[in-house]
């Protein structure tokens, strides 16, 4: 008999229909014996509807110290109401179920209210009503901070609920259920020869996460292989007894069958910015990246080169949604920074590949540059990590360029 | 500087912008230098949307020892909601203010879920705080049960919460405000001679919460009454600094200017079965009200009275809610009980004249009797308290009757 934790997002417990269909994965846990302890998210749309009331009601204000306390008050509703349902649907089954807030557990974590981290939780409790035999259903995305406030995750935290929990309960297995059958080698929707992976490690996860594969949450992933916590992700909208093996997220000792690559990813949400013939003086470019980092703009991949005339071109990649932001400041800061001209530039992606496989395999870069060399697609800046390769190109080239690569690296199905 | 209870009903929170017209009210407490708690309802609608999900998701089932548990998870969370809005409504005006949910007061309450009661409410948290200045925002309606269960207080239960808290805390006043004005001298809707009282006794509001005025909950009047609590009734329709002094419930001393009857209510929820030619034997009476009591079927005025030709004709009111789950019973037991036929009547109400002065003056009954007899309204059934006077009638005389009774004790607008 295992501890299992199961989790599922607002797409699976979007209405009573898929309540009452989540519960019969729940109860195939339970029916074989094992302790279950399901973590939910709020139903689909409620979570934008509570946040949209909050954002009337008046934006948080940073000059208070309460700040984002009473939104996380409303927030953390949504969670509430599903884990009560799904724990009724359970009882109205027969089965001995519970609903679980965060401060019942209790879920404590630090008061940074709406971006909250989780820093304990005590097993007991739970421990206790899943060792009786009751399951446990947790409200996902919220904790309890000091002085008895209720805290929320942020965005997609009901995934480090449940990985926090795997890893608090020692939990044999955490199964993460959503709406896609598993994680892909690259997007389906880009080429039918994407196919869904087995297994993947760690460090493959996080940085697909932090590339914007959008099917679990990056802190989920960290705190998952921080404690080792067995994670798999699959499908909550198949038959309860289908076939579904997902894809699990392991150490790289259990990837049996290690591909060079594992990944092809495309982030759409880029931007870029060159200062053209910058002074080349000390300081400069340091002057550039402390104005950004103050108004809390995340700088990505960096290139200086000479400029034409004399100075350097600063060129640099932002999410695309924080270039209108970022613009101005530089803009008023153009005397200050001594550049010529700016160039903003919102039609480029980013094309990574990805696969813990590159530690030990030479050529992989020079298959990159040479795949889409072919294809006659210009590469803006370049940016590695031990695991990852990723380019800056056009963004009219961004499905061919993910194509070929998913391609080039022996992705495709069928291919070995 | 005084402490003040305030409670904002549904309709007072339907939306944000009444959120926004209540925290003026708030405001100006504050700005006087009072201690301010105040406790909302959910936003009109929102319960009753709630519930449909918890219905939708099975009606809690009485074999289940956690019955209305999770009912009342998922029916708190509107409660939650508003009282996080309204404070963060106000911190954005520059008030300090909090929410407080149940279990972080805490406000403890038995198991009783769905319908549980106050049991007691350690002052110390709620005081700590407003003493210091902040202004605090309690979800009505829930408490914290054994276990660290969330339990509602049943519907209305927000009156109660903040009569409690006003005896808890006590506090100089405990205002209700709501979508009328005030506590009429009978329903305005009957007679425009309808006139908001001034001041009424807890004994009279107690009866005309019992009878159906929909203006409290009967529980926070007898609570209020058990803690001498400063109950004030008015209007949140109104601007913050408009004239609206509401109606005062409080100690018989305090009403200065005592009528003998302050109010006329009348009752539609009324139904009447009658059994005629019960056998006049021992046990039988017994036997009927016994078999009612056991199905939960709240049984008011009883008549028996000889039937014509051998036996006794024993007739019943009750509300009309219940007739279609009484008759089945009673048809059923039909042979036990021996009774001849069975007679539903649904076309009645109760018109009932309500005042502490008949405690010390006379002739108020023979007023009632020959103000109905003037106007040919036969009286089928008459049941009185030290207070109350209630008569059964057909329903096609219930506004005439009201509107007579109301100009015969001198209520009518302009008579002494």
């Amino acid at each position: 008999m295992a501890r299992i934790v199961m989790k599922f997002g607002g797409t699976s417990v979007a209405d009573l229909d898929r309540i009452r269909h989540v519960a019969a994965f729940v109860r195939r846990e339970a029916d074989q014996g094992h302790s279950v302890v399901a973590t939910v998210s709020a139903m689909a749309g409620e979570t934008n509807r509570l946040v949209a009331l909050c954002e009337e009601a008046g934006p948080p204000d940073p000059a208070l110290d309460v700040r984002g306390v009473e939104y996380d008050a409303v927030v953390s509703s949504g969670e509430q109401v599903t884990s009560a349902l799904l724990a009724l649907v359970l009882q109205k089954q027969g089965y001995r179920a519970r609903s679980w807030q965060g401060w019942q557990i209790p879920l404590q974590t630090d008061s940074a209210h709406g971006r909250a981290r989780i820093q304990d939780i005590p097993p007991q409790n739970l421990s206790d009503a899943i060792d009786q035999g009751e399951i446990a259903i947790v409200a996902g995305f919220q904790g309890i901070a000091k002085a008895d406030r209720i805290a929320t995750l942020g965005r997609g935290g009901s995934d480090t609920t449940a990985v926090a929990l795997a890893a608090s309960l020692q939990a044999d297995r955490c199964d993460i259920y959503t709406d896609v059958d598993g994680v892909y080698s690259t997007d389906p929707r880009i080429t039918k020869q994407a196919h869904r992976q087995d297994r993947l490690t760690y460090e493959e996860m996080l940085e697909m996460a932090s590339l914007g594969a959008k099917v679990l949450q990056t802190r989920s992933v960290e705190l998952a292989m921080a404690y080792g916590v067995n994670l798999r992700v699959l499908s909550s909208f198949v038959a309860p007894d289908a076939l579904n093996p997902g894809t699990v997220i392991c150490d790289e000792e259990e990837v049996l069958e290690q591909k060079i690559v594992s990944a092809v990813t495309l982030s759409r949400d880029e931007s870029r910015i060159s200062l053209l013939a910058v002074p080349d003086e000390p300081g400069r470019a340091a002057h550039i990246f402390s104005l950004l980092a103050e108004h809390g703009v995340n700088v990505d991949m960096i290139i200086q080169s000479p400029a034409r005339t004399s100075g350097a071109n600063i060129s640099f990649t932002l999410p695309a949604s924080d270039l209108d932001h970022a613009v101005p400041y530089l803009e008023s800061a153009k005397a200050l920074i001594g550049y010529d001209r700016l160039v903003a530039d919102r039609d480029i992606v980013k094309v990574s590949v990805i696969g813990v496989g590159m530690r030990s395999h030479t050529g992989v870069a020079s298959t990159m540059f040479n795949t889409l060399a072919e294809r006659k697609i210009n590469i803006h800046n370049i940016s590695t990590s031990e695991i990852k390769i990723s380019v800056l190109i056009d963004a009219e080239y961004a499905e061919l360029a993910v194509r070929a690569l998913h391609q080039a690296y022996g992705l495709d199905k069928g291919v070995a």
